[in-house]
């Protein structure tokens, strides 16, 4: 069922959540007999990595296999698509995109191409800085692309390459762009792992059935297939996994780790470990540093849910305020919804989410939330609650006001859009209509993360979209979104 | 996409989380301009009470607007069917359906059909216990059905009563059959909503917008599209709403009334009330008598999502032991997927539902889940979180054993398949795998949902799965389904 | 894909040739072990008899298994479906609904309902002159109504006769009806052909296979699996098949046949033999007859594809003036295409048929059709061969003006919409640009069709579209379409 | 819907008619405010040129808006679809593939991609001698393909080129390729149409609109629109048409026209002018050519309907035997069908043509037909006829025995299953079970194609599939089908 777009009586909402959204999800199954139901499943599992298309290729002998398409993962895929993904070898991707439409159908990933080499198939998370320009570079010699995805400059960077070996030449594009990249590549022999030197995006190796290997964007979807978590790839390593097993590369120049710090906040799944972190503990110290730093005095701790409670858990544990779910989620909400016209105003937050006016009638209520995007949700919850009978509405994020966009793989908004950019907390407080308003610090965030071990501020993580301290230079005006092509 | 059903390489499994079925939610609008709309929004906060098929009936002139589909409410409607259903009043109905297949195309509801007093349209929740018998009579005489839901048995004997109302010829009706329904009904001038004598399955009234009404199943519809709750539609009443306001009526024999006491464990939405009680206040009291009756000295209390969380709450609370959300739900999850041939013993948990090791490992956890039915879920549950490392686990079941069938309007498994009607406790421990197993007593339930008001054992609730105390009896051999007709 | 209704930028056209439209195709299997799939077949061959809707139900031991929907038979059916519709006997039927929109989910046929005897199913084509009143007669005595097909009045009537054989109910039901109608029904253990005592509608009796029996609307269908041709049932006459063989009843009172002559003038196919006269014989001698009567010295003859060809070459034999195909039709049009909106007044026709010059240029033309209703394609034709390079152009319809509307189950135009009924010939002529426009005279018609054998005027046709002579009255107002219920 | 192609008790059968199968047609507008809805239009037209996917693509200033689609014209645009396809200048392409199962979706046409100097778009009819040596070539200097199409090849080359325009690297291109190819491109400013040296696949210049132009491979198209035929594009020419009007260029070597002689035969639509000769004159002329080389003493002439219809009244006139149509085409039929297991070598044909007994009983027929490939369908056809009562059945065939496979752009099967290939005329003959069975001589083809202007053999045409005689030599082993990448 399509929802007609066009002008009319009703308006079909989005169900915008107002948080940053992570662009993609990566995982790969080298040298199993069910390649592609295993990548199924993992793709399954890093279904909130990207929400928009799905994709899975499979090798068998010198031949790709290939099944991509807007849609979740359970959509995408039956079981004669499956059948046909043949193989021992298979990558997948899920992929979310900030066009407000329509992802473009040459968008769909993982990318595949035939090369001289034969048929190689990449899947790819995160941003290239310098992407437009090495696009310009090599239209500029010939190459023609196919796709607007930054990603296609490493397949013709590759495809340029006079180096013997699929992982020589991988390496020989990559040392040409910059920014972040968690990639899981393909070619008839070797699979491949690699994350940028910053190490932006996560990236995990695992070991699965006899001999098996996976790479996976979260640990979680190892648990799933019941795959054993072998370690992190590191910031800056290529692992090249074939018939010989897994070797390990590090073909770039060294450079400091710059882990997103909010796949922690919000972005990962909290049955995942990302560099050794588990994230729903990270996520309670966050809550216990933020109940140190803003603690109220309050009848009861209410997350917003889904991402929120963990941190509510800590704040309330640390608090010593009872817990409870007074915001209760609607599992069966869609992407859109139809609004009737007149009431449009509330039902976006409302079809979703409801608070239960008998745990929050009378009461001074904490809300806990991950963070603020352009204030516009939070605005309405706090409404909705306050209009459930509660006498004062405490607001408390979980991480420092959001006031620069991304630019390495997550879909934010504009700076203009963020409320943060331009107000003063007391002004977002105003314009939440809360009682009161508090944002963890940057430093608290650090500490919660890294668990008490003080790795130092600015050590080890990327936190331009609280700092504005972009790890990677652009050249100018690089941040435009290339939109060389469109498809309807 | 449709997964075909057939044989091959690939299982395609359902996902059955193994509990009880709600059958139906029923809603409707009386005098609102953008009455279908209402409906549609009011169908999504009731969508956890039927997932298999949706529709709403709209009333414009003598002119009856139909549009029902199998699906989600999400998907069933566009804006161009909603369009299409003009009128100020509109029913709608949720339902789910045990067969496991597909639903018959013929019993979609709302029910419509053409008599001689004009368009009329059903929508009911629960089962008729004489229902065969009464549509072997009706058909003795002549009459015909096209469906195989009882609810047709209620229209037929309204087309024959002799009752100059509308009102009057359901009241007819309604008194020649027996057992669990809560109605909402309409014509071109009246919308009724009935309770049956019993009062097992919920209604409530609400007001919306200038001067318009709103019948629902539970209240947290009404807390959606911004209805004031006005009350709860009484065991044995009939509302009629026309132009001259809300009349009552209560043309049945007074019985007792026999509430479902599941919907407070497991049915209903934790954000409704029922018959006065908060259904998220009565969970946490269920949890808190659990704890009473069977503590555990435990380093962490766990809910299995999404249910048993407000119990685990109260467990929690009352044993002061941690309460931490150690198993993370997959919110992505269709509900069927494709399963990998070698694994298909683990995969239909954990799809699902995946045991975060970082919160179990190494401690002794108390599992919360509100009911066992089968068995295999659960099992499959703690062998996971054995798996995650905990050292010892023990399962508190937030109701008593179901030993017996529901035959109100509820899905149960067949005797038989219930663990609890053939397995002791402690073999049922041994099956799931347990260090320990505990089901809150029946008067342990009672004295929770009641909120310590002590009704008495057996006042006001049917608790036939949990005692086989059936409340209305049934003629030989009826709860054999009726299957005259099948539609492939 | 479908394509929005709404206005916009581009006109959605609907391809209107501008005739009138046949309503039903029905067919039966009794007695073969592929029941359902020669049904499939048959329907096939019967498609040019509806294309809104296709259904088919088989019936297994006791039950009915049914399939139906919306769409052309290659696409309601796929092979799951035919492998659910398991049973040695099955019926089915196309149909063709007159509104603008969409056929009504309640209105696909063949019609099933479960009575006190069993399940039935039965497929109609034709209507009801006292459909209306047996209606109203029905409800009032506590009927309710499904559908608003005049066929569920059959059912209803049957359901309430006393009769101890399906046969026997089946004959008191339709003796209290009048009007047209060609029935194939089907219980667990019969199998009913049966044409009204006019005769309106054709239906013939085969066999096929082992013992097996067929009934279809047309003998084409018969050649496509393969059946032997035993004969046509005749008008007034019931075909009773059993495990008995089959028996034949004359349950009506007689009447004088009055076969529907536009069977052979358009709706049949020309493969077809209807009550003994093949129709591509029948539509030659048409052609001859309207060469007779109005002969025309010209260069080229060229029919209106596809059915005015058999007339066309009837019509050039006789003139002796060269037939030539120089107007080409798209076999790929589907239904409705999207129209340019500066073009919006040609391309209805071209789209669909194009005229060659090489074969038209400076020529003069006689172009034969099979009729005229609106005029408006007509006209659009002319000038397009005209455009083509045509000296003249002299239109010569092979039937005579068609001044009434159809009641006994063609969809036909108001009287006000049909151009022959307020126009003279003159003024068609003008209207249409040609420059010369004859029809054929209902005496040359009967001739054509009985094969010189002269029946006689009036004798053995109905041709109330051409004489407004309706042989069945009806009662005051019942021609109004009856529209109780909607269903979006 | 779509319909498993797995095994199982029915089979799916796809409606082979054995013919040869054109590949593609082509069409563009250059300078109409509705631009792609002409081409949309135009693709209907062409629709006979290629039934497996459609394409358009448009220019608005520097973007390319995409829509290409498996499927009919019909069903592969929508309105939204359309309204998305902005500017003033876009071109289209209809294709048909081999693949026994689906296109791939990486294979739609028109091509795009970006390059240095923009994005392009390319719709290609034909196939290149030397596209896999010169894809060879390419990749070895890091060229990348996303596709399988040769077409890709040229816009390799293009992209590679330093000349200054569009047109002029495009030549540079083209000289490097040879092969059959009738090519329609775009860029922002420029739309080219080419034809390759030889002239094998037609295409022709239009005018439409005001200042408008339009590029096609048949004139049937032009119609249509209502566009005005300018002139054929000659073998060798590239029209180059941008805002300075249209240029011509003559950029390859000259070489002799090799137009493909069974566009007359087959492949045209017979309302088209190929290279000035109208393809349903030509139709006639050569059945006037077999009525002289092979006359035969009959009752009746009969063509296989649809495109054996003018050569039959061809044959019939110069015979002074009476054509009839005999054998009449279900015009519902899709491109499957699902067939009873029992039946299999039958319903094939019957589903899509029945013998009308009436004209065949008793009769000695002739058959006319436009060609043999495998000879399976013409077998089923003559016992078709007889089963029909013929008393002889007499096959003549439009063409000489089609004894190679065409490496041009045409769909044929390899040698092997060409039966003419490996039979002798009697053998045919004998298998096909007629009484007697001629071929055109490739004399008497010539002589109707060209009109009795007697061109001389061999001189103008491509008529390798009857002689073996191939213009354009080819690398060693390229006629393998290339398949380095599947796509599912």
């Amino acid at each position: 069922m399509t929802l007609p777009l066009t002008s009319g009586k009703y308006a079909v909402q989005t169900l915008i959540d107002d948080h940053f959204r992570e662009e993609c999800g990566v995982f790969g199954i080298y040298g199993h007999p069910e390649a592609a139901n295993l990548v199924y499943l993992g793709l399954y599992a890093l279904q909130h990595r990207g929400q928009e298309s799905a994709g899975i290729v499979s090798v068998e002998d010198q031949f790709l296999h290939v099944h991509r398409s807007k849609g979740l993962v359970a959509d995408v895929f039956s079981r004669k698509d499956l059948n046909r993904l043949k193989g021992e070898n298979a990558i997948g991707h899920v992929r979310y995109s900030t066009s407000g439409g329509s992802a473009s159908q040459r968008n769909l990933q993982p990318l595949v191409a035939d090369t001289i080499n034969g048929g190689i198939a990449i899947a790819h998370n995160g941003n290239l800085s310098n992407g437009v320009e090495m696009r310009r570079q090599l239209e500029a010699r010939g190459s023609i692309f196919q796709s607007t995805m930054d990603t296609e400059v490493v397949v013709h960077l590759a495809a340029l390459s006079r180096e013997k070996t699929y992982a020589g030449r991988l390496m020989e594009s990559l040392r040409q762009v910059r920014g972040a990249y968690a990639i899981v590549a393909m070619n008839q022999h070797n699979m491949i792992g690699v994350r940028d030197p910053h190490g932006f995006r996560p990236l995990v190796l695992g070991k699965v059935g006899d001999g098996g290997y996976v790479l996976s964007s979260e640990t979680c979807a190892l648990n799933l297939i019941e795959a054993e978590f072998v370690r992190d790839v590191e910031p800056g390593e290529m692992v090249v996994i074939n018939k010989d097993g897994v070797k390990s590369y590090f073909p770039f120049e060294k450079e400091e780790r710059q882990l997103c710090i909010f796949e922690y906040v919000y972005f990962a799944r909290p049955d995942s470990d990302i560099d050794g972190v588990n994230v729903y503990d990270a996520r309670k110290r966050i809550g216990f540093s933020l109940a140190d730093e803003h603690p109220v005095n309050a009848d009861v701790v209410i997350p917003v849910p889904d991402s929120g409670v963990p941190a509510a858990l800590g704040f309330a544990q640390k608090c010593n305020i009872p817990f409870e779910l007074g915001i209760i989620r609607n599992h069966y909400v869609g992407r859109t919804f139809i609004e009737p016209h007149q009431s449009i105003r509330h039902f976006g937050v409302k079809i979703k989410l409801n608070a239960n006016p008998e745990v929050i009638r009378g009461r001074n209520v904490v809300l806990v939330d991950d963070s603020i995007v352009r204030g516009t949700t939070s605005r309405k919850i706090v409404k909705m609650v306050r209009a459930a009978g509660a006498k004062e509405v405490h607001v408390r994020i979980s991480s420092p006001p959001t006031t620069h966009p991304c630019y390495y793989g997550i879909d934010t908004p504009t700076r203009k859009e963020l409320l943060a950019a331009s107000h003063s907390i007391e002004e977002m407080r105003k314009y939440i209509t809360a009682d009161s308003l508090s944002f963890l610090t940057l430093d608290g965030l650090y500490n919660a993360v890294s668990g008490g071990k003080s790795p130092g501020k600015c050590n080890g993580f990327c936190d331009a979209c609280f700092s504005g301290s972009y790890p990677v230079l652009f050249p100018q005006g690089q941040s435009a979104p290339l939109t060389l092509l469109k498809e309807s």
